[in-house]
């Protein structure tokens, strides 16, 4: 529509038609039915207002947004002089604005057949009232009771090692030089260890507690220092570890006491610099020398040197030691052993060479060391024996024949430390967002015109940034909790394959989120996530390496999708043919309730924010990729070697390992929520529990509509269901995060 | 099937069979009509070995895969005796094996109508061979010249600066503490202007070249040390290029030579600790003072302060200072003027403080500080007077009355240090990916049984990981390459905004992918990734900052929308009720051409792979998505405040303005392949094209599909087409990378 708006605003008559027809098409199209019934009102006008008018009611040439928004500036303007205007309805404000009400009866009725008797301008006549303040809005819930439901059932030791970190020498200082930062780490190792805090890591030895006591440790220390956690994690998790899993009881009661008062500090000697992820495949030998009955540990070549150890460059004087155990001309794989590095004064053992890894990105309390050993003998004892033992006559026992399964129950003991990093992981998360949301919900920036700026949290982009990422970090704490209890339940359980699984899926979600919170937060807080001071740096680069270590995130990945297909082939073995006949009757029940047209378009808010459409969804994604994976598996092993077929998929399996982890985080979500009694903690949980679920669902739109599990529609009312989320969640953000932050 | 394999194993007429069965399962499903025909083969069996083999044919009960897999290694060790085994076909080598030709005609038969006359078990029955080193495959191309093309219009300036930075005071060094890094970035940067570098950032005043020359120099300094170019960026681009931009004649005579000389040191104070991407309602203030006729510059509050501002805290001497230019009782909003803020001994000049803005994540060498002004006096020719002038009786004078107009102007200027920043972030992003593509393609990490270790760049995650990026960042450089180009013509150009909002997209896309990419390429290196001496460390902290500094991400994709909504409204406005109907026509025509069900299905590799395909395909999505804004932003706008619609779909906004950025990537980057004329290039080229395109369309595939643009058989068609082309490309990685390599 091209005509000018002056004819309207100084027409008296069409005065009393502004706000009608600014909200009838602002308010979207008018249909013919619709404009009919305006034309039929319009009769009452004078000729020259009536044609004026009729060019406002061209559905071909509708007016502009820029006409409209002149339109409501006028409306505005001219709305100051009614001391009630923002009380009134369409028809009594242009009645009012014209002066007279001889055109409110006509524009009454209009306002009613058009639907509009409800609507009125006030958001166009008045400044918008911008009254987002926290202040003015109070937590719906009781902060210290979700405090409480997040903590766990670790609450009272996790608050002892919380007020411990409040003693004068645990202060943070990012200025130190890394001699310092190292130097400075041991001192706080001894002192957490003197306090006795090491002991929980060896639950019947030195503790009557249990591994989520040492966890719960872990994570909290993470609130404070994260080289603190790593020389944590590596002097009691991993050195003292695989003494605790590896050693005879004689070796435990032998080392232990003195690992857990930091009186003996160790090393973990498993990577080498060629061989990382693939440990199987390491190349320093411990070969069994009958004239001497003991072991000579050997670094064959530079590539076989012990690379990235911790408690390695300075202060470690017992190393675990991983290498392929020779006796005569047999190989029985890669066993551990004890060897010691360095004397009572610090100087390296007798053919032991170490070297500093140098600077890293993070993490520079932690003293990363190289080891080589030049034939180094060790006594025969020294070889851990839990699952193998080498007598005075050099024969080897073990309980475990398979030399496969051996190498995976030996590794598989390692489980711990997995967990305890996730964890540690997701403590980084709860910093990061805990600083992001409360600065967000403070710093102003830009607003509507003549108010006050608007606080950056309230912008969609901002919400969709960190809110979503704060409901996966309730998700991810609920998960760790639950994984914790899984692995004491497994304890005795012999095939540990599944906790395993478990504790890898775990780790990768977590470690991945909390990169990926960190950037996002750091982001949020524009300039000044940047300065050191506010965190971020140290967080970033403390935390990059946990998606490395403790096993390669994809590499952990692909263990989790391999143990997911072992177990769906190996329910088949088991249960035969009545087993993959009942399975497929399962799908097709699914196909039937789920995939119908019916369901696939329901897109209403009920049935999207049920846990019946959710958790559905994120249970037949995980069946539906692992049940393709094994499927195109079977199809390509007929053409490749089974090494390329698995790599030739290999992100097919990923996404079925991804599936799971987020299959089974939100259960654990569900279920805590379940346990949840105060009804108001529990709404606010499972409106984050419905958020975490439909963003990863909208995450992976591509996917479900592919499948034909959601229609375009129904993607799109996701999507909007996210955003109605975020929008709700925003008030109540800060008192979550409050409830969530880890210190 | 839960037969044991042993009863085939020992039975010899069945050994002839074990070829033949192993490859019918292993492919996939065998059909009723093929198990019929293996049947009536069968029959010439004796009736237990008939009865054995017919257990393998029942489909409602197949083979495991652990079955065929013992199958597979029978078969591989039996066919070790003999010599010829892998040059047989199926039913030659049963009959091998068999020890006769008694079966052959039969299976031979067989053979044929299975379809399988030309399959063979040759990748079963031999190791595989991996023979993937890089010394195998040479390059497709000529990698000198695929630099060339890459290094664009400004190649000889490039290896001028970058043989400039072989000097022998170009070390890098990363263990200099601040101090130090900001003394040896400072000797950098004077070099670099006593080498006459800095003279390139004012065409027509201190050079004769144009901006292009000034973009390269920044992007190749970028290839050495971020510091240094940061440095380099607000001494040249910001200080002295406010004064070119905004002053007179008169200011760029009188400063530009000594500051391209770097001689005058300076710094560009606009952020303020409350105002950072709001620049508009900055509150330091400039007030006219009649008596003195000149300036008095203050800070108004503590939020107020400028900050962040580089070259501030140690080295400035002047700053161009952006300020709220008031004179009597008038405001007339943020002007620049210079005011002096050190003596010649480094003294700050009275009234002003300075304080150092403190550690920061990364740029260690550039002394970022915050400044306070207390009523300091600056002569009325201190404004910056391109725009606006004061006159000496106090009367303020300007071309552009508008104030808005006025006040954009005066800040678009400012394009040319986006452009610059985007330059940078992808030459991080190339270096990162150098060093990662090269490292993945030596280490080594697991491989198939008995056979050598592979190339961890062979696998398909890793592919994934790094060859789209490699293609994102070959994109963006075209697209850097025309955005100069666009700038140049655009230079006498009165309305600048397509170039300032093309500018910013190309800065939110190069930056972004400069963080995703060096992290991508950090854990591609795993351990390695995280030595500070591998570089990772320092890209990743001095990059950071970059998708803040210039203008926020989120800020500016707003930005873009924004000026993409003006656009469109406008050309109709313009064009009239024509204008919409021929774009409603457009869109009826392309519904007809690319949303009928035929083309919304055809997922044949010659269509996924054409132009007509996957350029329409970004330029759909743009289009979609730029009128469905229109068309919700005016419908919302009747409901609320223009302030609180645009922010409603603020989400949808900022995908309208990626979508059109892509788009705008993707046709730089096809008129670059366009432009080359050697094929063995453009095949290259092309190929990556096609990756780039193509993945970007996967990464939004569920848009995609709720639109009904393409089916869900055609999105996982796209998805397989990106693993193609990442197979394909793999071999090529290397060079490729080295002659995208920015050094």
């Amino acid at each position: 529509m091209t005509e000018s708006l002056d004819a309207i605003f100084s027409s008296k008559y069409l005065t009393a038609w502004m706000p009608m027809l600014y909200v009838a098409w602002a308010d979207g199209e008018l249909s013919d039915d619709e404009i009919a019934q305006i034309k039929s009102k319009a009769k009452l006008l004078p000729e020259n207002d009536r044609a004026i008018l009729e060019t406002w009611l061209n559905p071909q040439d509708p007016p502009s947004t820029s006409q409209l928004l002149k339109l409501a500036r006028e409306l505005k303007a001219r709305s100051k002089s009614l001391s009630n205007a923002e009380r009134l309805g369409l028809a009594e404000l242009g009645a009012a604005l014209a002066g007279d009400d001889y055109s409110k009866a006509g524009l009454a009725e209009l306002e009613v057949s058009l639907g509009l008797a409800g609507d009125s301008v006030a958001d166009i006549i008045q400044d918008a009232r911008h009254d987002r303040e926290r202040s003015g809005e109070s937590a719906n819930f009781d902060v210290k009771a979700m405090k409480t439901v997040l903590d766990g059932p670790y609450a009272e030791l996790k608050h002892e090692v919380l007020s411990f970190l409040q003693g004068e020498s645990f202060t943070y200082d990012y200025t130190k030089s890394t001699p310092q930062a190292r130097e400075q780490v041991l001192e706080w190792l001894k002192e957490i260890a003197g306090h006795g805090l090491g002991t929980y890591a060896y639950p019947g030895v030195t503790s009557e507690s249990d591994m989520g006591a040492f966890v719960t440790i872990f994570e909290t220390l993470a609130s404070f220092d994260l080289s603190l956690v790593v020389k944590f994690g590596v002097q009691f998790g991993l050195f003292g570890g695989s003494i605790y899993h590896l050693g005879s009881p004689e070796q435990r009661q032998q080392y232990l006491p003195d690992v857990a008062a930091g009186r003996l500090l160790g090393c973990f000697a498993m990577s080498e610099l060629g061989h990382g992820s693939n440990v199987r495949d390491l190349e320093t030998t411990a070969r069994y020398e009958p004239e001497t009955d003991s072991f000579i540990v050997n670094t064959p070549r530079r590539e076989a040197r012990k690379e990235w150890i911790g408690n390695a460059a300075l202060h470690g004087t017992l190393a675990t030691v991983f290498a392929q155990l020779e006796i005569g001309d047999e190989s029985y794989g890669v066993h551990a052993l004890l060897v010691p590095i360095r004397d009572e004064n610090g100087k390296p053992m007798p053919g032991i060479r170490i070297e500093d890894c140098g600077e890293k990105m993070g993490l520079h309390g932690v003293d990363n060391g190289i080891i080589y050993f030049d034939q180094v003998r060790v006594p025969r004892g020294n070889l851990l024996s839990r699952y193998a033992q080498v007598d005075d006559k050099g024969v080897y026992h073990t309980e475990i024949p398979s030399p496969g399964r051996r190498f995976f129950t030996m590794i598989g003991t390692l489980v711990g430390g997995r967990i305890a990093v996730g964890a540690a992981g997701n403590t980084a998360a709860k910093t990061a967002l805990d600083i992001a949301i409360k600065y967000s919900d403070q710093r102003r920036q830009f607003g509507p015109e003549n108010a006050p700026e608007v606080p950056i949290l309230d912008y969609r982009t901002h919400k969709l940034r960190l809110l979503p990422r704060l409901a996966k970090t309730y998700a991810m704490t609920f998960a760790g909790h639950d994984l914790v209890q899984k692995y004491l339940e497994d304890q005795d359980k012999e095939d540990k394959r599944e906790i395993e699984a478990l504790a890898a899926a775990i780790k990768v979600a977590a470690t991945w989120h909390a990169t990926d919170t960190i950037q996002a937060s750091r982001e949020a807080c524009g300039g000044q996530g940047y300065l050191r001071v506010n965190r971020f740096a140290s967080l970033k680069e403390d935390s990059d390496i946990f998606t490395t270590f403790e096993g390669d995130n994809t590499v952990l990945s692909l263990l989790v999708a391999k143990s997911l297909l072992t177990n769906f082939q190996s329910q088949f073995a088991e249960e035969r043919v009545v087993g993959v006949a009942r399975f497929i009757g399962k799908m097709a029940q699914t196909a039937v309730s789920q995939l119908n047209p019916v369901v696939t378009r329901q897109a209403d808010q009920t049935h999207l924010r049920s846990r019946e459409f959710f958790m559905a969804a994120l249970k037949y994604r995980e069946d539906d990729l692992v049940f393709s994976a094994v499927n195109r598996l079977r199809g390509r092993m007929a053409k490749m070697n089974a090494f390329d077929a698995f790599d030739s998929m290999a992100d097919h399996l990923v996404a079925a390992a991804h599936a799971y982890t987020d299959r089974v985080v939100s259960e654990a979500f569900a279920r805590a929520v379940d346990r949840v009694e105060d009804l108001a903690l529990k709404a606010e949980l499972e409106r984050l529990l419905t958020l975490y679920a439909l963003n990863t669902i909208h995450e992976d739109s591509g996917w479900f509509q592919e499948q034909g599990y959601i229609s375009g529609p129904k993607a799109r009312a996701i999507r909007e269901q996210v955003n109605l989320l975020c929008d709700e969640i925003r008030p109540q953000a800060v008192y979550l995060v409050d409830a969530l932050s880890p210190g």
